[in-house]
């Protein structure tokens, strides 16, 4: 980290912070300019956030020079995580769609759902049966009800299931269900969540906050990895801009960034992302070409009739589409789905 | 709400968005105009979430008309609202500040805050016991002996306590100690949470998320009033934006603009919005000026010494400067402090 | 257009209303509920802007139904607008690459650049004489020098020309070497300059700005547009956001927006919205797969010696990769290169 | 500026970069850690943007730790800048209100405001006889019979001229009308214009762009300074975020930043930020308890006839009331009206 001190900036100010950052086992570099002076420390970079140099007298800024993940970082592990699923594989070289309904809704509608992703290729199914939703008046899901539905329709379809886990009370329940246990969008930072999941021998797919950056985000993998879970799963959905014609703006740029980074893989979520199903095929197809190593798509076998996200959810035709419109760009970028 | 469909759409298309607003009991306005066909639909707007007219046929766009928040409404309740804690009254005439360091550190460190805060003329202590923090290796609160400390405090110096509560399973522990329970902006979408807080007999402060609009704020606070807590005070406390000279955009229009759609108190913190201590009392002056019922400011005995937050805590000696400004814009926009 | 009246509104305040949307034209259809009474307006879309109807006692707000745009927009013109440049014509089933250095520094780089993008298969070369520099103090452009430069490459190769003009003063001197004009991302809201280029017999090439929405966007073609010169080539180079690891935020997602919303083709900058060379090229391949029909890709010969923007610069090496990955997805999606 | 190198390194990457930055005259300390080399160099700061360090083989990331503005900044100069205007003093301790309509549309209608603004304290005319209009289809002003009516009604009224200039070929004009030349938010890198308006004579009145960040804007006034024009007088005027209730979201923490960053006046346009006439008020209060040296505010005789920007126009009463408020939070803190 570099350390800018204020111009003219008294001797003992200097000393202080030269005389914090060694005891904290930092190695000081330091240059006297003329207009400043400057303090390079190099060391243990997760406690450099205790510091509190910005709040010592003198103290311009402070710098980071690395990044402060350590456990998600591309420089911890080179390779590529692959995260097992099952017989699985997330990561590798084939890329696997997760697709279903927004919301479990009943029976039949999750199993005609999942008897149709599958047949067009899906490897997983996506439904939830806890809801976040922002008004207290909608559907908020079937609970353990909609749970027990998917897991019955894990075993008529061998698709494995995605799920989101909402809060630390009803952890156990999801995962007693779940192959993959979902943190949503809106609790990327619920850290007493993080830590609980950490826990739990199941991989995590952490959805990128809507206004995180790909640092924070990277930082709440670090909260999971560092609790002794690795297996965490990367999916940019979207992030907030002042653009309002799409519900939010999928960053796709974050999928190379996020590669170079860190070693963990990355999937692409485009129906929340946009939140109009016209626009989500060519998005999941550019996430394909853009690098992902999945997709998180929703499909409804009658959109109109969804009690959760319709305007985003395919009709079983799209998605078919969809799909051969992922297959060939997949090929034509060397891997396979 | 307003639906608005394609061009050249067929009828059958405009008959089945007729049927399903008839059969939620809404009351139809249709316009057939030369470029497009309009319908005008007026009924309950807690219903049209769930309507999923966006995903019928030849529909285009869905165009809301009415916030969809009720409770959380000036319509609903003309006069504001003003919230009780103990003998002190948040929104009224009187400008409360809550002030106090960002975590509870030690017994002393929170004992000499309390104090300075007290003389300089706070009436309410803020503390964190439970602290969300960026990275799992920075300082994550003392937990109950935090709240210990606090109450302690409280008893020495008459100050009410502001405390932040993080998750539902901890939410009885906190709720024994605090006079107001703080959702963070990293929960305000955290819906379990609130409905949690919604069975509680305390005032709820609720801050608003670093990425959430002025309606979904209100939609937050409405899933809290809906559960049977109407004692809800809301705190801007700055937004993402491109700037990063700042660490948020703190929007003072949020002040009169809430006080414009909801009759609930709000209140400003300006020193997570600016992260720098430097920029807080200018900001504090002016949210009082733009019309806030309150200030949340972070004060430290020693801010270099701070376990969380240093950048942006104020001395002792910054913070009476600052109450002494806030005293005198206050007076001069007819409150008092 | 609809027009919200507030709660409780004198009679007269409605009557206000509607009389002057009657004597503007407009049709009106009247809507008395029990909360609110609602006026929808249909007539001339490209006056409403001057009506002022917010401003009148008792209307609360006015929610625009139809684009405010007319000749960019798909519901005036049905089929794709191709633009021909020469015999190139951009828009079509081939996509065309225009690549180049971002400023013609000397005769020797810019011919040198010139071979080796035509080599690789681009069909336009890029290249700024006037440039937008951020800081006074960086190197401004060659300016006429820089032109004929171009017009000496397009000669030796057979590229076309695409460079950016600046002001209304230089463009008769720029309209006279380029063979397409650049409107840059600062310039996208210069209504001098956008009416001064709609008079010139070229196409332009519009940039979004880094922070208009797309109906902004497209209310600056509809500019050009009004002007008389329909050969508008659009241009998404990202965005501003939140996101600083990436210089701007790609909004791919523009790209099939744009042409649900229009006719006009659209192109990709991802090297001016990332930043930074690395993450170009899956972007640029990303890109064809959401449906651009072109991409505009700064190449250097040497990119560490550029005056500008160097780290955003390929090499000759990475481009020509970029080129088959391009070629290879164009394919898998029904295109040609 | 500090130069991060990548991992493992080759140490003729390292030499060409301490190779490169000695020849530009960069005094350099060099910090080989365990984990990375790093490179900071102190020197020159306006010529760093031109040094393409970023593109040089093993760089990772280039860190500028300096502003890169000179004559803008406070190190160049600690005491306050105050602008004259004739015998008004902006940047002093006087408070200067610049109000009057957003476009001039008549002899009548400006002269009317003139009377009125000036009646209520203000002390300089406001009003567009060029307008940039987001539509081709709406009033783009009166040109120059509009600088004339501007002329008339300050020979009448005493009041000081400000008004935009938009394009370099229509300046001369301006500039023999105007007291001060406003440059818009869309051209604030408009950097042809703002060289054009360094060589004039005349105070600029330099609003911020809707998506700059205050180091850019600063890098604008230094466009204008280093040009020979010191009278710059900055205007926040609302940033773009994803809040859209109001129009822009006015940054009012720019005004303390900007007051610690440079030695220029500040002053705020809460009208154009907010775009709502009922939130202006507060607004323009709060932004002189933020230390502002002025504010741009629009009224019009009758907003509800306006031409452009009616919604956010002050009628007379309100106006006069806001100016009340206004002097009263200038009194309490330490200033005038």
């Amino acid at each position: 980290m570099i350390v800018v001190m204020s111009r003219q900036v008294p001797e003992d100010n200097i000393e202080a912070v030269l005389d914090r950052l060694k005891k904290a086992g930092f190695q000081i570099h330091l240059s006297r300019g003329v207009e400043r002076t400057i303090i390079g420390a190099i060391g243990d970079k997760t406690r450099m956030g205790d510091l509190a140099l910005e709040a010592m007298p003198g103290v311009e800024s402070v710098v980071p020079i690395l990044q402060p993940y350590k456990l998600a970082s591309r420089a911890f592990k080179e390779q590529d995580t692959v995260v097992k699923v099952g017989d699985l594989a997330i990561g590798g070289q084939h890329i696997h769609v997760m697709a279903g309904p927004c919301a479990v809704e009943s029976r039949e509608q999750l199993l005609e759902a999942a008897a149709l992703v599958k047949a067009a290729g899906a490897t997983l199914l996506r439904g939830g049966a806890f809801k976040p939703r922002t008004s207290p008046y909608s559907f908020q899901g079937l609970e353990e009800k909609g749970l027990q539905y998917l897991a019955e329709a894990r075993e008529k379809t061998g698709l494995k299931i995605v799920t989101e886990v909402m809060d630390a009370g009803t952890l156990p329940m999801v995962a007693e269900y779940a192959d993959i246990l979902q943190i949503g969008t809106r609790n990327m930072q619920n850290f007493f969540l993080l830590r609980e999941v950490a826990r739990v021998d199941k991989p995590v797919l952490l959805k990128r906050g809507a206004s995180a950056t790909v640092e924070e985000w990277l930082m709440a993998a670090e909260y999971i990895m560092a609790g002794g879970n690795y297996n965490v799963i990367l999916c940019e959905r979207g992030i907030r801009t002042f653009e309002n014609f799409t519900r939010n703006t999928l960053d796709l740029s974050a999928v190379p960034v996020v590669k170079h980074l860190s070693h963990l893989p990355v999937i692409v979520d485009p129906s929340h992302a946009i939140g109009k199903w016209r626009f989500v095929p060519p998005m999941a197809v550019a996430a394909v070409a853009a690098g992902a190593d999945g997709l998180l798509i929703e499909v409804h076998p009658n959109p109109s009739e969804a009690l959760c996200d319709g305007p985003q959810s395919l009709t079983p035709e799209n998605f078919q589409t969809l799909m051969k419109d992922v297959r060939r760009v997949a090929e034509a970028m060397g891997r396979s789905l």
